[in-house]
């Protein structure tokens, strides 16, 4: 919890060389992020001009909102995860802002894999937590439905798709208010003893054991449908392979619905938090626009205000235990 | 090669108990592709009352073309895959009625697992297949993409992946003319390494070896939004448990999209062929309704007349060596 947890200021660093098209869309995004958010304080970490674009645009009296942190060095997509624990890279840079106190939250569309290793090491894992999830929000008809994993592991285990399930759970209640989440297993049908070993494994712990925050409940199996329509569960666990495949391609029927054929489609979050690690961490798509860098750093700007990283260090790992 | 594979004849047997909504929809579904098609005969598989129900509604010169095999027992979604071997079920005995020689091919929209291990018994495995795959037809706006495996199998594995994509490219060219299939796998980026450890070693196989069918190339990764979009790839191979989610998932939102709940969306296709098994097998979603039963049929029909499993012998498994 960090001084300025109860103050209307966020001050979120943002990785100007992540994402396909930066750093334009970088400081597309920071501009609007500011626009929309007149309690923002970026910490920008990237190349001193790229910096100096976005104080450059902003109105005079809007300048000191905004903080360069120089690095020069960024981790591209065709990179190991690991180069994302080389100090010199943006990414690291931004969670090391965080971990010094002298950001809230950071924001990164570069490579999740380099984002979760750079975030994992600087912050280190929740108590008993033994992977961390990238957890996004779509907003079906019914409410809000939250899905994670989207990447951060992609081999499925049952053991972290129970810890999982509990920090869906902890999520939906902090950041959406909802009480009593219903918590889902992703499968390929919802008859019990439907899915792969690991989720017939996680399905059977969480049948049994009270492993979910006080109000949560366990609901079986859904499937894929239930994730874009909502109506059957709040929260809905899955591997990162298969939440990251499924998102997408919800994404891309909805672009396809609408009638175009870029994948950016209202109705699928762009920006997904690393639930799991001692700090606050928002990942944007790699094609992320600036309306899409926006909305991430308003996310974090968000969850820094509600207090949800170490609300959800409180609620979350006192019940998990680590099965398997 | 059935003696009547060039006429256009198709006499195809149908699982009247198979199905979230049998028998009604089945017969709703026979009507409709009675209707569609005038060369076509059913093998109705079940109770004689609903097949008779469906004699008495077609008009009396058409009778001819239902012929009745009596069967009184079903195989439930929620029964273990290998109730599907008790010979006293109905999709065990359309298969039957296929081995048999009465019917050239068989649908059901019952339990594809009890359907899956029915043909595997039935009509074997094709030469070198480890595992069918289930496979459907995304209308994609590119052209047709065709998706493997939607269930058939929910574990990951190297080999299956790299028979599954033979078998698809195979499919991409016998069913849908395309003479230079591009076949893809469907992983969490697109970047090579991207993907666990079975798609990975897959690509790296796929690479290196010539173990598709002549013409057909391999192109990489693509990701979940390319199946609906298109464009990047004919073919897109996945284990049985993502692509089932996927599919799904699809589904839902293009039904959102719609503004309706219902989970049946125009552009998703509800029926999907059995890959890899000596038989001509079409499996339907459970929740079919009779428009999907008589599409199912439909591409029964087709497939049928077009030789598709013999050709699919021929062209596939001679390439196919087993990996891992």
């Amino acid at each position: 919890v960090t001084r300025s947890e109860r103050s209307p200021v966020a001050r979120i660093a943002v990785d100007l060389l992540g994402g396909d098209a930066a750093p334009a869309v970088v400081v597309d995004g920071a501009l609007r992020a500011c626009e929309a958010d007149p309690a923002l304080v970026l910490i920008l970490v990237g190349p001193r001009p790229v910096a100096e674009a976005v104080v450059s645009a902003l109105p005079p009296g809007d300048r000191h909102r905004i903080v360069t942190r120089v690095v020069d060095q960024v981790v591209s997509m065709a990179d190991a995860p690991s180069r994302g624990m080389r100090t010199d890279t943006t990414v690291r840079s931004a969670v090391a802002a965080v971990v010094e106190g002298t950001a809230d939250g950071m924001v990164s569309a570069g490579a999740s894999g380099a984002a979760v290793t750079a975030a994992v090491h600087g912050f280190g894992r929740l108590p008993k937590i033994r992977r961390p999830a990238l957890a996004a929000t779509l907003p079906a008809q019914s409410g809000p439905v939250v899905l994670l994993d989207l990447g951060a592991n992609t081999e499925a285990h049952a053991g972290v798709l129970v810890q999982h399930s509990a920090l869906g759970a902890a999520y939906a209640q902090i950041v959406h208010g909802i009480a009593e989440p219903r918590v889902a297993l992703l499968s390929n049908g919802t008859e019990a003893g439907k899915g792969d070993r690991p989720r017939r494994s996680a399905a059977a712990t969480l049948d049994a054991r009270r492993v979910l925050p006080h109000g949560a409940r366990f609901v079986g199996n859904v499937e894929g449908y239930d994730v874009p329509l909502g109506g059957r569960a709040d929260v809905v666990v899955t591997d990162g392979f298969t939440g990251n495949v499924l998102l997408k391609g919800v994404e891309g029927a909805y672009a396809l619905a609408a009638g175009r054929a870029a994948v950016a489609a209202p109705g699928v979050p762009r920006a997904a938090a690393l639930l799991g690690v001692g700090g606050l961490v928002v990942i944007c798509h790699g094609n992320a626009d600036g309306t899409d860098l926006a909305s991430g750093i308003g996310l974090a700007a968000h969850l820094h205000r509600i207090g949800a990283v170490s609300r959800l260090a409180a609620a979350a790992p006192d019940r998990i235990e680590v099965p398997g």
